[in-house]
């Protein structure tokens, strides 16, 4: 059996959201409240000691990090239809893509969601009771997040942030001249991955970089993949996000 | 044909190294001096746009990325002795570990490493030159990381890299009072991954942190792996490194 616990379906919980309804896969879904910072309530830390969603639990085996789960899913279901090239140099070709956007694009994208979202969240909380939530995340680097989107990212880390995106739009669009799909012929993690962390709400996010001009191929590609059925069965599930608070995913 | 282009068997040169040797592939050995900046000499920028070793050619298709190229090597030699688990959850185990390593452990390790080696090499260029040199490296990030190397890195950035370092260190010194290696039962290129970026040399690299009583575990871990002849062969490799530059793969 499948349970997976997530929050809305957008940057990591949509990812590992994705290849379960492409493979048509039957899942419990766990929904965890990050507006109440559930993930950083002991019955979840018990689950995910790292205090971060989603997770994936498999007849009780516990898989986290989205790139793992998602590679898990196709190592535990290889009869159902594939998301992974499944040829040595398709599998290269995908992985490469899948360590760009978790080394230099996730993180990027989410400093100016959380600087966006987060920041008038954690600035919505009394002094005390914020020192207070902080006591109960696990991971440092999550804390320290936290506490600056409080304060607010500086001027030269939103900037850097930013630079990195600009890099990845170009880079991906460069890549799509030459290949229908990130990793070659056939839709992958991938395009997973870099749809969730960016290329859904690139275009939205940014209006300043002028997607639509800078970047067309991406623009194309973004509607092949938010027209997929598995896509639109995502997308549907709860989003409990603030309207006011909405800047990061962009009105929908 | 297999093609290996690296530089000294440490950290990604090595890490890559290490499962064509205990796979026992016959594989070319191209050797990239650093010490010359070869890595961004147009006849290697045209094998690797990045810059950056080391890089595999198998049959003319090019690898790049170890975590890449040491699952490529799975998939494509899947008859020879594995370093994957090759079950489901066990290969879950071994990416979430990979993808520690690569994400809280080489570039922290690396700032150290880059502050102590690296720094001398960057001071001795001429000012001119060295910007010449700046031009000639195709990643942004790679350029900032020499100009940060030359002028040195702050002491806020070593003292995180090291409380990364110490975390890392006793993450897995409690894993393997549970399991004999990283993922599990079988050696696997989570051990290697860590062994190269940080294991080998962490107990040289940093006395202060007092390793032996520390992490016990690691270092009964590192004497296992040193000790496969795999690993040896690799450590016997071509290693030009000055001997006032050792601070960083300490004295062999």
């Amino acid at each position: 059996m499948l349970k997976y616990y997530h929050a809305e379906p957008l940057a990591n919980s949509l990812k590992s959201m994705l290849p379960l309804f492409e493979k048509g896969l039957a899942f419990e879904s766990v929904y965890v409240n990050l507006h109440k910072f559930e993930q950083h309530q002991p019955w979840f830390v018990a689950i995910n000691p790292e205090g971060q969603v989603p997770v994936l639990d498999h007849d009780g085996a516990i898989i986290t990090q989205t790139t793992v789960i998602n590679e898990y899913l196709e190592d535990a279901f290889p009869d159902l239809p594939p998301l992974r090239p499944n040829n040595p140099v398709g599998n290269a070709r995908m992985r490469y893509w899948n360590k760009f956007v978790d080394e230099h694009v996730m993180n990027f994208v989410s400093i100016h969601g959380w600087h966006r979202m987060v920041g008038i969240i954690a600035r919505n909380i009394e002094s005390g009771d914020f020192e207070a939530l902080l006591e109960n995340i696990p991971l440092h680097e999550q804390r320290e997040k936290w506490r600056t989107a409080r304060s607010g990212f500086s001027e030269a880390d939103l900037a850097n942030a930013t630079r990195k995106i600009e890099v990845a739009v170009d880079k991906v669009d460069a890549q799509l001249a030459e290949t229908q799909w990130l990793a070659g012929d056939s839709y992958t993690l991938a395009d997973i991955n870099f749809y969730s962390h960016c290329g859904m709400m690139v275009e939205r996010m940014f209006p300043d970089m002028d997607i639509a001009s800078r970047a067309p191929r991406l623009v194309e590609w973004r509607e092949r993949v938010t027209a997929r059925p598995a896509t639109q069965q995502a997308l549907a599930m709860p989003d409990h996000t603030a309207p006011g608070l909405r800047t990061w995913s962009g009105a929908r």
